[in-house]
């Protein structure tokens, strides 16, 4: 609650701060250094064992979260709420916003200023690329974005990485292929930007209309990175650790004819499952609608849905941390 | 949070378990033995004692409800919320799903086994018949249907039952009168199914064309249970120890001229109460629109608004059951 | 929880009790003795060192609080679950509650019936005047008026006062403005209302046909305080102590081209800043749409987010004084 606390505007690059995240607001994927990815998945694990031991903790008593939803999304908010409650701490879900009435009658920062009041710490979900920015100026309390538009969603980003430290045991080393829509998956650019601090092969695995863009190719070799560029999953699958599936969606085909040739290349069912190797995993940032067969569920390399507890405990680590409780 | 808690798929008779309802999904009335009641209105009973007594307990802490409405009902959704929260649960509230946007996205399996990486119980109200089933077919924590459509509500027969054992002392011996829409009334198929264990007396009151369907006379008749059936409320009301109340709607009659004809029949007024016993309860579901005067509220036998309370009671009684902690 | 904490029907007067506002109703700004207010400022004074202090107490724990809110108010239903969650309480989050189709299936007695099975306080927002004293008739719990249409907002005023006393140390001999629509202005009437009981010199600055009404004023001078009436915003500003500002909205104005014209004097800016004494206080109900430029909140005498704050202590106040915990 301390206006101290918090640098006002744009936030310290960690890399430059003895305590880490403590105040800082978690904006983008491009503001963490390796260190203190090292340190989100060390208290993620401990986040882990807290819940399956005890179910919950005091750490965040007397903590309040201000969950701002201008667009729904079950899956993100229930897991900022479940994240909070299980460390103690309440929340003001604030869902129901429409984001017409709001832009009609009263600005973001206004609405982030009134909030900072009654609570010690913001998520916020925006269809605008750039609104968790701007509600970071204005409150001096910590704001976290949980999506903004097609920006950037860093928490998604930050629980598949983690996913894959825990189902693999290490990120080195590891051969990682991200299959589908390329071109628009905010998902996907983030993980790529993520991985930039690991020694890791990527493919991308995509329709040519959906490949991945150029900027987010160049930001991967800037340091070093390796990456394939193909359209052919069945020639991918028998060689890579992880799978990260997103959707190919009809609507981004001008040419309708080239989605019904191309559409069927990038669903993951048993058949393509039966070329992967046996210990790899299969991720996905969900909801899916066709792109993985139910019937792959039951297989032991299916981690979407552990994916999604990931996702809980890397926002309890996030909200411990920067409210200065890690 | 442990998948062995729970068997996977059709949830096991209680009758053959030692330890009742841990772990159980609570779906249909029919699932219940007369055991399993007499332990529901036990425990159901300490915790009216609990609420009285302290307003809460810590019996639920760390353990988190996910509250699953796609449809709006604010009775049974608050009901619910303030059941975790007196036992010192807590609970993701997500009140504001579209049934139709849902079905669009992400199928109702997904969707359940993404809430059960974040929550211990779940508690789902859904339009459709079946559906509480499917959900809890797919999650390794407990379900609780709220509500399916046409389908079940089993908490709701259990807090009717109890109000009955609450406000009269007890069941057997009891003559129990149903009035209204006895066709499409699930509330009183349900509870109806759940006197079967009891040694009753049921009258049947409704018009014509709206009574008890043939499939619950005969489920009722099954272990010997004698019922009556009349279209006429004056006739019975004298001799009855509970009068269970519920609209009859418009909608239903083809025949408005019948429905003119029938309404006032079924309206439970000042004049009516004179001729019920001094002892005798009246009871609703709830909401009412007409079918109980406001003038018998202040009459000592209107016992719905007691019957709202019981509800939290039951749910109370269930959410520690099915986690344990009873 | 007990039928006999709360008088059933009309508040006493609270001069005539001994314990103030225990099992009260929070209904209206005349409500209020100034021994009332001086005890709720001073509990609100220490509900903002607790928070300072420790975030939270448990002077609440086991009580659950019913936020009913008919039609939506971000900042004030946050404000509320905030205050109740601050206290150790929990909430009954109803936000979504659609007007229209409550007013078609469920009286709002029954509503309230219904839901002090569940919670030990109810706060109602409602479009219609008059509806929060229907409520609290029905209710045995404590019912709180967060807002009743063009009604009351009593809990609004409470704060607008307390930030008054909080920034400028006392009431007692301050020069108070009230700036824009005097004529519909729910604020500015409770708030003109309430400082009757101190000795301050009122100030309504407005277009002449947005003049505060005449019931007010009369109400105003009943017991003794002075007030003037001006259209003019610059010759006032040099000799205020407290400037509260509310918006002139367009369609209030019958001849557009008046609106036009008027619609400039009474914006709050740098330049009129300049005017205004050097310890004086900007104050806001908010939302604000231009009536202070944004430029004016990095002021220190810009008072509005401050009194944002001040509206979570006062709620916590009169959460604990109606629940018998301050």
């Amino acid at each position: 609650m301390t206006p101290e606390a918090k640098p006002k505007g744009s936030p310290v690059p960690s890399d430059k701060t003895n305590n880490g995240l403590y105040g800082r607001d978690i904006l983008s994927v491009n503001q963490f250094s390796k260190q203190d990815l090292e340190y989100i998945f060390k208290v993620s694990k401990e986040m882990r064992t807290l819940v399956e031991r005890f179910g919950s903790a005091d750490l965040l008593q007397g903590k309040i979260l201000a969950n701002l939803f201008y667009e729904p999304s079950t899956r993100t908010s229930s897991s900022f709420i479940a994240a909070m409650e299980r460390l103690g701490g309440k929340v003001i879900p604030i869902h129901g916003v429409k984001y017409s009435s709001v832009s009609k009658g009263e600005s973001l920062p206004d609405t982030v200023r009134t909030l900072e009041a009654y609570a010690d710490v913001i998520a916020i979900r925006h269809p605008e690329v750039g609104s968790a920015a701007i509600a970071a100026h204005y409150a001096k309390v910590p704001v976290i974005n949980a999506g903004d538009g097609v920006g950037e969603h860093p928490t998604q980003a930050l629980l598949d990485l983690f996913t894959i430290l825990e189902e693999m045991g290490r990120i080195d080393g590891l051969r990682i292929a991200m299959v589908g829509d390329l071109k628009y998956g905010r998902t996907v650019h983030s993980l790529a930007r993520l991985l930039r601090h690991y020694d890791v092969e990527m493919v991308f695995v995509s329709p040519d209309i959906l490949r991945m863009p150029k900027h987010i190719l160049e930001e991967v070799t800037e340091r070093g990175q390796k990456y394939e560029e193909t359209d052919n999953l069945q020639d991918t699958i028998s060689n890579v650790d992880v799978l990260y599936v997103t959707r190919v969606q009809k609507e981004r085909f001008e040419d309708l004819s080239e989605y019904e040739r191309v559409k069927g290349f990038y669903i993951v069912d048993d058949e393509i499952m039966k070329k992967a190797k046996k210990d790899m995993i299969v991720m996905h940032p969900l909801p899916r609608v066709g792109e993985i067969a139910y019937t792959v569920d039951n297989d032991p390399r299916a981690a979407y849905f552990r994916q999604v507890r990931n996702g809980m405990f890397v926002r309890m680590a996030l909200l411990a941390a920067v409210l200065g409780k890690a």
